[in-house]
C-alpha cells in the first residue's frame, strides 16, 4: 500500500523512545494510539533542537501547534520494552503550517519499519471569541526550517 | 483537503463520550490523540451492540484487531466536560479486514463537526514464529457487517 | 492492611465508567495507574452535580484543585468491557482541601470490591512567581460539601 | 507534612524521564496520574539493570508484577519538558512482594524533591479459575534483591 518512495534523503531529526509497560494492551502490543503521542515527543526533540519552544509565549501571546491532521500506518508490531527510532522530516510548510512525516523503526539488528505517520500542524493561539486562530510562525522558526529544507 | 461527500445515509452506529480532566493538555483542549483512543472505544460499543467479542476466543485460539491504519482531521478544539457523539460507518469490507468512517460532533446545539476520522482494522493472531497473522473475519461478525452494508 | 471499617453510610456520589480497550495492559488487566483517572471522573461528576466547576474562573483567577495525595489499594483485577461503579465519599474538609474516599465495585451480581482508594486535593491557583498557591474553596463549594457532612 | 526523614542510604536506582507535552493537563502541568506511570518506568528499568524480566516466561508460566497498592504525595507542579529523576528503594520484600518507595526530583540545580511515592507489588499469575494467583518470586531476582538490602 505504500507509494514507490523515492526520497532518500536522511531524515531531519531523530528520537528514540523505549516502549513503556503503560503502553502495551491487551493484545500485548503497543496500543497504536501511543505512535501519536510518539510523534509529538519527537517533534518536540526536534524543536529543542531548533532551540524554538513547541508552546509558549510570543511577544504578545502565548501560541501552540494544534493538529490540522495526523495519520499513521502500522505494518508490524511494537513490544514491551523495545527501544524504537522515531525519524522525522519536514516536508512542507506554509505561512502558519509545518507537515511532518514520520519513519518508526527497530533499533535492534533488523532496523525494521514498523509504522509511517504524517501530521500537520498549525502554529495557533486562543482566540478572543473562543476557538483557536491561526498565526504565521514564529519568524525564527521559520527560518530554521527552510535553512532545513533548501 | 475533503473529497466532496456524497454519502448522506445516517451512520451505523453512534456513541457518545465525555471528555474527562486527564485527557485534555496543556494547551487548553483535548489531546489530539484521544481521538483514536474514542473512535476504538465506539468500535467496542459497535460490537458490543453487534453481539461480537473485539477480543476473545474463536475457537483454537485469540483473535483481535490491530490497526494497519488510522486517521485524523481536527476542524475545532474540544474542550473538558464536553459530551462528543461519535459517529461510526463501515465503509469497506475484505475477508480479513474492516474499514470504518467516524465523524466527531458536539452535542450541544451547534451539533458542530469537531473532526473526522478513518480506521482500518484486521482480524488477526499472534502467530507462531512471532509477529501477527491476519485471519478471516468471524463469520457472524461478517453475516452481520454484510447486512448492514446491503 | 484494612483498618476496621465503621462507616456504612452510602457514599456521597456514585459514578459508573466501562473500561475501555486503551486501559488494559499486556498482563491482561486494567493499567493500574487508570484507577487515578478514574477517581478524577467520578469526582468531576460529583462537581457537576453540586453545580460547581472543577476548573474555571473565580472572579479574578483561574483556579483548579491540584492533587495533594493519592492512593489506591487493589484487591482483584478488572478487564475490558466491565462496568466500574465508583463510589465517592467526602471524608474531611479543611478551609482550602477536600479529602475523600472512593471505593470501585463490580456491577455484575458479585458487586465485588476491587479496589479503594483516597485522594487529598486543594483548591489553588498558578501563583504570580510560579508555582501554585493554595486558596479557601469556593464559598458556594464550601456550603454545599458541609451540608453533606452534616 | 513530611515526616522526618532517617534514612540517608542511597536509592537502589535511578532513572531520568522528560515530560512529554501528553503527559501535561489543562492546568499546565503534569497530571497526578502520570507519576504512577513514572514510578513503574523506573521499576522497569530496576529490573533491566538487574537483568530479570519484569513480565515474562517462569518455566511453565508466564507471571507479572501486579500492583497491591501504590500512593503518592506531591508538594510542587512539574511542567512540560522538565526532566526528572525518580530515586527508587526497595524497602520490604516478603517471599511474593516488594516494596518500594520513590523519590521525584527536579534535575535543575534546584535538585527540589516534588513528589514521593511507594508502591507494593505481587508476583503473580493468572489463575486458571479466573482472577491472579500470587507465586513465590523467581529465585534470581529474590537473591539480588537480598544483595541489595544486605
Amino acid at each position: 500500500m505504500d507509494a514507490p518512495q523515492t526520497r532518500t534523503a536522511p531524515p531531519h531529526h531523530t528520537f528514540r523512545r523505549r516502549v513503556e509497560f503503560s503502553e502495551t494492551d491487551m493484545a500485548g502490543i503497543v496500543h497504536f494510539s501511543n505512535f501519536f503521542r510518539w510523534m509529538e515527543a519527537a517533534e518536540a526533540d526536534f524543536f529543542r533542537t531548533l532551540g524554538e519552544p513547541l508552546y509558549g509565549d510570543k511577544a504578545e501571546h502565548i501560541h501552540g501547534y494544534p493538529r490540522v491532521r495526523a495519520q499513521c500506518q502500522y505494518s508490524a508490531p511494537v513490544y514491551f520494552e523495545e527501544i524504537i527510532e522515531i525519524r522525522l522530516s519536514v516536508t512542507e510548510l506554509t505561512a502558519r503550517s509545518i507537515a511532518y512525516r514520520f519513519r518508526f523503526h527497530r533499533t535492534d539488528e533488523s532496523a525494521e519499519r514498523v509504522a509511517k505517520g504524517e501530521m500537520v500542524t498549525v502554529c495557533a493561539r486562543h482566540a478572543a471569541g473562543g476557538g483557536l486562530e491561526a498565526l504565521p510562525l514564529p519568524a525564527s522558526l521559520r527560518r530554521k526550517l527552510d535553512a532545513l529544507l533548501a
